[in-house]
């Protein structure tokens, strides 16, 4: 099976005086390849907003460091739904070098609420956005 | 004379994989000080908008790079009105080490529009908000 | 007991087109506050290879988010070890409202390792490196 | 005439609270498309300091906004060399929705200087090196 990966190039911005990849920047990569797996499906906050009349609320995230990423590394992102239950939505995230051994540098977690856009209250996942969602 | 200068601190997220402060960071810093600048004066984005009916629109900022702040270092940031015309003001900045030397590590310019809050047009500055801002 | 709490005020650059921090933003502040419990007592990363022979590697980083912060904020971030146990300390970090509630917005961890500077690997927290940090 | 162009997609982490694109975030895509320019031309860091004993210093940059970008904008970031002399490079750069008007948004400029790598003095950039630039 084929997982979501969105490529990444590590620039200047991303890295530190330790010469590596700072610890919040593996947050913004993780974030990116949640909209791109999103845009793939048709999704966006607007669109979810609007049509479904649904918030995507971020309410947790994790990373665990396993080796790290270096000034010009290409890395591949995953994003992966592992869990949907009631207003809860699991990713499960990967950040691995772009190359042939694909080491994986980065194992990450995002827990995503969803909130009704009107009352700002969480609500069960509306069953078309879960197809929406689930094709690829 | 003495002009305001904001303290801060060097921090890993503000560096790069160069060993130095990264450049875009010295705009967050000379943000941070003229937001301050403004807060001495009571005035800050909802206050403009709701007290004087304006709006600060950045046009324009530049920095001029002497010599790199690094890890850890306390900087001092300042932020000085040499220039009110029209729709326009124009911040003077100077990043220094803040030890005895008080190096000057980067000197920077901002220039900021006043637009009418209501439908989004340069407009002169208020003369009671001018008055505000040359208090100290 | 009074616990370890760093101020943090919410600049532009913290905050997101939601309206409200950024969610790396929150690790950034987390650091910070790490970087100046460790500041207090006399220990920086420089401090810890040299005197030491020990690096400190972020190893994980957690956080759960329970309510934004805002533009203008003024917030407290505590840095509280919870766990020391071989190579591994665990720091517990909760950033709250700087105001008389003190509501909590975000409940963190971080997790570093130690490691030898020489070899790269890990090893046991130096008995005098743990005493100093353990004084306030 | 051609010139260079790299893409950039605006993510929750480079706009504010204002519902643009943070002023700093415009030189973090304004430094990528710089990096990719040089890498078009197989030209990085460790290679200008080994083939040729020389780095690259920024040491002034600057912008000027012309409209602002929003969350989800597609960007053509380009980076145009339009002076070299001595020891000084400058590059002219613009930021334009990339769509079909392409509407200017950002108007940049950043100025490198060649430092000799051994004892860190500006000296004038290496003949072969700009052999090399001057390929696309």
């Amino acid at each position: 099976m084929q997982e979501f990966a969105w490529p990444v190039r590590v620039y200047l911005e991303d890295t530190d005086a330790q010469g590596v990849v700072y610890n919040a920047s593996y947050f913004r990569f993780m974030e990116r390849a949640r909209t791109e797996w999103l845009r793939q499906r048709g999704i966006d906050h607007d669109e979810a907003r609007e049509r479904h009349g649904v918030l995507f609320v971020l309410t947790g995230i994790e990373a665990h460091f396993l080796a790290p990423a270096r000034l010009g590394d290409m890395l591949a992102v995953s994003a992966d739904v592992v869990e949907t239950r009631g207003a809860r939505m699991v990713f499960r995230q990967s950040i691995r070098r772009a190359d042939e051994a694909r080491e994986v540098l980065c194992d990450g977690r995002a827990e995503v609420a969803c909130m009704d856009a009107e009352h700002g209250k969480p609500r069960r996942w509306p069953e078309d956005l879960l197809r929406e969602l689930s094709k690829r």
